[in-house]
């Protein structure tokens, strides 16, 4: 089959490869009908992630389960599925307490932009879709394979409650699904802080009410502007580098919260800085499997449409443009079709 | 009047300064009935923190109101008051939120090891206690002035719950008293970090219901066999240094807190360990003001007993020797009588 390989940074081809095969009783072998470049394959794309040696690319999917080992009854063949970026076997004592992300039989996928792939902890990780789902929504279901449920967990990881005012910093696809996010989960005003027109204004179509342009201390003392001089209640960080969390740190009220979801690069927080703040701090890679029925549903009755992301799609074989264009930030996010 | 000057690191002498006075309409005087000892005092007095020129020390006190500035109205000379060690007019948007220590009115208190103080912002900042408190609890009612509002917030910002596992780190006065509010916040598993073994007796008259001794890697471990492999669902970081914020953060399971209340010195969270880590933080200077009504209760009721932290009672012209006790971990809370 056909799937994608970094060699070094900057070169991403699609070779033959074997066919994933069932190898576990709790595994199954999916075929992709959609798959993407995240934000996150840039870092190695970029060479800020070494790669050592040639490996496959990709983490997100929804597909059509075509086979399932003896353990798995939750799914069977034939159905459309969705997984998180990191398996779970939703029964250990993280996964009950909503920390899919951080089960202990926990995998990071990682060959999904290909044509079929192999899905440990099956029972646990895949979630179906109900069926009949319209075709022309498949960009979304997508989304909720990470950016979507990334952008949920940084809007909840920043205890966005009904009525407040939340901020997101980063434009890219998790920080557009974080706006959705606030917007879902009550917050009355949503700032979003961007400088590209396109993005500004499809975070304004997902329902953000103020658009900041600047950056560092001039980001923050904007966000002072727009919050009675006090900071944010809510602070979603969606980029991972040290000046973004700087500037959600700094964006944020005593006592609001900082949601982040970028794995952070050269980030280091000052104890004593973040102590003077009164600032709550939680991140991580999203417990994404604990969103996926609810984020399913609210896709599927229309009320949120994060598909909108994907503003380039290709053919598999051209994977390679995908991450062109991402990284020259021509385009937000690339949808494949295997 | 009496008032305790710091010369410099280790000197500490108590001297005639002038009387204070209401200089505005929102001060108060008081007149201290009790004062003590903080372990953050210590930093200076151990020269971690630089003593430039002689200053006054101290910042926890129960007293009576000997004058009230214009504006004053909430309480009348000749009451017996608590104040935090961070003053707040409690109407500003930080003290509505409940972050009263983030008042921006805010002064910290600084001159409250002597025979009378200057209260700014008395109006927000004092809390009466009911006519006719017993002699007997003005230790307890001195705790709430700092520590035990200190505990309590910690055990707040690590979000303890009903049924929760809690650890704290720090067997000063604070973790002792995060021991307390543990309990009393419902944790049934307290966890306290002590190597000294009259620390652990009372901790354990406090409430906690398991010690451990072992510090750094081994604590962590210690914790984690206490907790199925998985971490306590909240952690009280009372110390303040890189090594117990470290352990604190590794002995907490992904999705469970840290409250960190102890001043970081040289603290540095890498980003990426924390992102990991799923565990989410809060820290800074408690919004005793808060708290001060409801605990004020507690110790009147008999529910709770935090004044047994003064293992030393000396007059205010003995501070010296009650610095050298807690320095020296002979005592581990000084009260002096002025």
């Amino acid at each position: 089959m056909r799937a994608t390989i970094i060699h070094a940074p900057g070169d991403i081809r699609v070779e033959n490869v074997p066919e994933p095969s069932v190898t576990a009783p709790t595994d199954a072998v999916v075929r992709t009908v959609a798959t993407c470049v995240c934000g996150s394959d840039l870092w190695a794309y970029r060479g800020i992630e070494p790669v050592d040696e040639p490996r496959p690319m990709g983490h997100e999917y929804v597909g059509v389960v075509e086979e399932t080992g003896d353990d798995v009854t939750s799914v069977r063949p034939g159905q459309l599925v969705i997984g998180s970026f990191a398996t779970s076997d939703n029964t250990c004592p993280n996964c009950r307490a909503g920390y899919q992300s951080a089960c202990v039989n926990r995998e990071f996928m990682s060959t999904c932009q290909a044509e079929r792939i192999r899905v440990p902890q099956a029972e646990g990780t895949l979630v179906a879709v109900p069926d009949g789902a319209a075709d022309e929504l498949l960009p979304s279901l997508l989304t909720l394979s990470d950016v979507m449920g990334t952008g949920w967990y940084a809007a909840l990881a920043a205890e966005v409650r009904p009525g407040a005012t939340a901020v997101v910093v980063g434009d890219g696809a998790v920080g557009l699904c974080g706006v959705i996010a606030a917007r879902e989960l009550g917050a009355e005003r949503v700032v979003a802080m961007s400088r590209h027109e396109t993005r500004q204004k499809l975070a304004e179509e997902f329902g953000a009410t103020d658009i900041v342009a600047e950056r560092g201390e001039e980001g923050v003392a904007r966000v002072r502007d727009l919050t009675d001089g006090v900071g944010a209640d809510s602070v979603l960080e969606c980029v991972g580098t040290a000046e973004s969390m700087s500037q959600a740190l700094r964006s944020t009220r005593p006592g609001g919260n900082v949601g982040f979801v970028g794995l952070p690069h050269g980030v280091r927080i000052d104890g004593q800085e973040l102590f003077l703040s009164h600032v709550g701090l939680r991140g991580g890679p999203a417990p994404v499997r604990a969103y996926l029925p609810d984020l399913i549903q609210r896709v599927l009755d229309g009320r949120i449409d994060p598909g909108r992301v994907f503003d380039l799609t290709l053919p598999l074989e051209e994977v390679a443009e995908g991450y062109r264009a991402m990284d020259e930030r021509r385009a937000i996010k690339a949808l494949l079709r295997p």
